[in-house]
């Protein structure tokens, strides 16, 4: 019987955006996000995403090129369909339900981009008490005083990377939530 | 064997908000969530709600009041945990992936203020295609142009009915989403 | 504001089994599932099933037939993919996950036929504290003695619904259950 | 843009069974379950479990002592929940549903003893078309002829972890189900 000794495990970090981003930004967020996974590849985090194209494409493509560890979370149930940069696939056969397990298993989110499957996980991110650092994304605001995560918003890849690396430290904010 | 011809349905509409609002505003969300709940039935909707405290109990209360059909998606196992207006109490087990199913379920969706929850349980609708009508609730607003489904702002709980049977009455807004 | 008093709720009771039985045995399956639904809804209790058609149909129009509830919890977003004997449609949008669902709001379960589908709700059944009836479905036995609920079986119609009607009315069996 | 050739993926077989087996078993259960992980980790497979203690815990020791890569699909939201022996913790926040996920993110699947979570593990194992193998564990039995996918018995964790590897290799069994 081996032990192993549990050493501090390197932080996780869900990058979520649109799965075919098109108009006039669409290059630009793909490229944002390809770097932003070189960026959390280097700095020794795990990149997390939903597994399929686009954001979560670009993304993995860049953590895999700093020789990173990307786990692709995919709705359906057959792990062939994860691009080809996803290291550890995870079908789950849920649907738009694995949004939830996409956050859930990150400490801190980045959000580049994205339509309403990606408000949907900024949402469930802050209710599972995960942080969110946003970039030319979705802008969220409650007409009440809210404690508990929140929604960063940085200018560019770098500080988007920086910005989530330090939440991601601190870990889930944990609250309650009877909403 | 009887046969039985469908008519068309009443609509369901979702109200979704915080199950123990707190603070200066929580006297009024209440007030406020009792009366759309109570016009919902008036007009022969079918309210649904998570089925636990606070704005879901007093949609709840509001919609029996006019003896409508009060339906409560439970994040727990037990149905008992339902408050005592909801008449088709739902225990899913599900925990938080429940707010899935408390927007799918529905036609379209009333957000009454509201925390965390409440946001992921808008973004889910949207992605669902559903709309979602805000009353003193999230601003969400992406910072790139979007079709489908959108959050309708509402200055008051007549306007929030009015406008949320309105949009029902169209069905979702099916959509490809990649995000 | 309208105070509610909870009366004791009736008993819900999940029907499971194939949505599109063949074989010799098809006819009488789903002759024996309108038969269950039937004579539930004349004892007062709620039909639940997964909504679709075949064994979930026939239940559902047995119930109908005798002016019974019917829930019907689907696996689509699209609640008028229900049969038409569902009065309460409730749609889910997790596809497989719809099945803890269905097992989790009913009191106790009858399983008639069936095929894997049907295996996993006996088994979500039995993990969420549900006692199943089987009537010619599947039999389940452990290497090992276990606590907590479990499978019973049926020789008819008449049988499965005396026995699911016992064991719903004791609730769900808690247990501590690691596995 | 660094491209990555997707080689053919090691194979993935998850390892179900009590999260606390006791009685007079228990003690080889686990010996099994540590062997099974051992000897799929020697063959080059990735050990899915559902991340927490008894069975879980001994195949993923098992298989961190032969060097192998371990994911452990937790219930709860909160990584450090995993036994020390997970190298891929995914904490998904979704209770009971999280079963699916267990098995749908594998190639096949071994139960070694289990309780009734072990069973609705192996019911949804069998509706998404994997293949099951059982040491000491369930006998499940349809009262009809069902194709798909099945459960093989094994007498030993050698014999095992020969067929799990023989039918993972296959893939799942796709079979359309309405049940």
């Amino acid at each position: 019987m081996s032990e192993v000794v549990r050493e501090r495990r390197a932080p996780y970090v869900a990058v979520i955006g649109d799965g075919d981003p098109r108009g006039p930004d669409a290059h630009r967020l793909l490229e944002w996000a390809e770097e932003i996974g070189l960026e959390l590849a280097r700095a020794g985090a795990t990149v997390v995403t939903g597994g399929l194209g686009g954001v979560m494409e670009a993304a993995s493509r860049g953590a895999r090129g700093a020789g990173g560890q990307t786990i692709g979370i995919l709705p359906g149930a057959d792990p062939s369909e994860a691009n080809p940069f996803v290291s550890v696939p995870i079908a789950t056969g849920l649907g738009v339900a694995r949004n939830l397990v996409v956050v859930t298993s990150a400490d801190a989110v980045v959000a580049v981009g994205g339509r309403h499957g990606t408000l949907s996980e900024i949402g469930l991110a802050l209710r599972m008490g995960r942080q969110v650092v946003a970039l030319s994304s979705w802008r969220v605001e409650s007409e009440h005083r809210l404690g508990g995560p929140r929604v960063h918003r940085a200018r560019d890849p770098r500080e988007a990377v920086t910005l989530v690396l330090r939440v991601a430290a601190h870990g889930p904010l944990t609250q309650p939530d009877g909403s």
